[in-house]
């Protein structure tokens, strides 16, 4: 590990130092991520690809590092393969692709206070100006009194949101007592669907981990590697073949970027008992994802968990074969020892959208 | 008409007189309803049933009168027959069958004034104590400021049917700028399902209604009889041979309640060009929605509506039946001249629902 890195392991989590300058454990860290995916509408031709295009790829890691003074992040490392670039921050993870990036960031970082810098340095380095699609969402905070104008509020959110884009904010699931979801979602009217990729995410937001999966995020005395970690709790077997960049930060909390070909996933986890919290995210395509989210479950055993899907593989399958819709890969999926509160779809333009929620079957 | 009907003719829209005594058209009127609906658990056997069970039927007009003070209504005419008492509000309507109401009431009445009170006559005449299911919604409020507590906001009225219900809010639909529906909903963990008749609710939300189709709804000088304009409108054309309860009020507006067998409509109209509304309500049982959705937006033709649906009897039969689930009758529909802007479906514990949100195909 590198001394910067060193440093910056303790940015993680809000950890204050003891005199005897052992990090001391905060009770509080607020693990639910705000994301952001911009996904740019391409200015180059497909057929004048004669070297790969790199487009936002370009753009150099020291723009990027400035970019997220204003989340308050900083970088750790990067990983890289011919589809991406993988940045692991000090709160968190930032992907980028030739015409998308991808930003999610826990604790009281400030994402949206970004997004004009984002637009900016996209149209200054590849001039990348119009974007097809753009998608804000978070889980509930647990304490959004904590969090920084306009995270302090979904509205608050949303009208930074409609000064750039005319798009749709929603909340799903219940609002009373419980676990919701936010997303804001625009969509470019003008899209030709045919011309566009197949987008997926997956994310399992979990909560209330079980204390012995918790406690595998610690550096204590047994604290080996990093590596060791991710290896002994099951995630190097999430993406079989994947390059990871992994780390447990001190004295607690664990973050992991995989990348494999055009696939990602991002792990962030926060083991403090009276907040636990981890999310798994993915862009991997597979026709049934029963086996990886039972994986995922495994390693973390929470308590109760959201379920969220978004495809527009679906909306291009159902233009070119009218008649009954297959389900979404996830929808009717039952996991095992829990059960299912809340089964929501919603079908926006070109994308559909699975949430689920489910919680752990008492004993 | 009674003379005492005449005079709460002008109870409707809030309506002034103005010194000739001919009523003013007020310019704005809040047209979107608050819904409650109570399913109480039978207390009595079906076994049992020598004569009809009346439930709450027996609930005399009188008390029902008082309750009505509550929520600032007056009773103004009723309808019967073997399966339900229909009575017709100064603003909007009561539906009482033996072990269920429901209770819808526009402008700025304050229904949820009387929620504690109707559980007590429940309890009072029919001992009815326990709720199989409890449904409280509305749109959102064009003048929500206008509203009296609790009504000024979801959040506060979730708060009220807090205190009596261990229920879900939800908010479905677009949240900024946007048309979005709230709901309440209290499912019994307890519930027998086979022992739950079908439940099915189709509503549809209008507005923007065409200023030729809102100019049918005054009694100007072309004014015959409310029956007359139910009949050329195509109302009584809706769900033939129902018992109607119509009223076109002075200057403006229309209530209607239909009863055939089990089956009701209501329907409420506020055709003020600059608030215009209209509500069509249902809970027939049909195996394709389409022919009857097209009447209804005929009659209007509304530049946007909201599409509810709510069943339980696709729980039922998807208990029944494992697998692959068919759609539910509406999701899947398109509208003469319209587009659909948001498919929204929602899986509950007992029940489903479809929410739709269209707008007119601009010409």
């Amino acid at each position: 590990m590198t001394s910067a890195s060193k440093k910056l392991l303790s940015h993680k989590q809000g950890v204050l130092l003891r005199k005897d300058s052992r990090p001391v454990i905060p009770h509080f860290f607020e693990g639910p991520e705000k994301l952001l995916e911009i996904i740019f509408r391409s200015n180059t031709p497909n057929s004048s690809h004669d070297t790969p295009y790199l487009g936002l790829r370009i753009i150099p890691r020291s723009v990027w590092e400035d970019v997220l003074k204003l989340v308050k992040c900083e970088v750790l490392s990067v990983i890289k393969n011919d589809y991406m670039d993988a940045y692991m921050l000090s709160e968190s993870s930032l992907f980028v692709f030739p015409t998308k990036i991808l930003l999610k960031t826990c604790g009281t970082t400030t994402l949206l206070h970004a997004l004009q810098r984002i637009l900016d340095v996209a149209y200054e380095y590849c001039g990348l100006i119009e974007c097809n699609n753009v998608f804000y969402s978070r889980k509930n905070f647990m304490k959004p009194q904590k969090q920084i104008y306009p995270h302090t509020s979904f509205p608050d959110e949303s009208v930074v949101l409609d000064k750039y884009f005319d798009g749709a904010a929603y909340t799903l699931g219940r609002l009373n007592d419980g676990d919701h979801w936010n997303l804001y979602i625009y969509e470019n009217a003008n899209i030709n669907l045919e011309c566009v990729p197949t987008d997926t995410t997956l994310e399992i937001l979990m909560h209330d981990l079980h204390p012995d999966a918790a406690s595998q995020f610690y550096r204590d005395d047994d604290f080996i590697s990093s590596r060791h970690c991710s290896k002994s709790v099951g995630i190097m077997d999430l993406m079989p073949g994947a390059t990871v960049d992994d780390l447990v930060f001190d004295p607690c909390g664990y973050s992991a970027n995989g990348i494999l070909d055009e696939s990602y996933f991002t792990i962030h986890v926060t083991p403090q008992t009276e907040c636990s919290y981890a999310s798994f995210e993915t862009n991997i395509v597979l026709n049934d994802y029963t086996d990886l989210i039972n994986k995922v479950l495994k390693v973390f055993r929470p308590g109760r968990f959201t379920l969220t899907f978004f495809t527009n593989d679906y909306m291009q399958n159902s233009c070119e074969t009218p008649g009954p819709i297959s389900p979404m890969p996830v929808e009717n999926e039952r996991f095992v020892g829990y059960q299912k509160k809340n089964k929501i779809i919603y079908e926006f333009e070109t994308y559909q959208l699975y949430f689920g929620y489910y919680s752990k079957i008492p004993n």
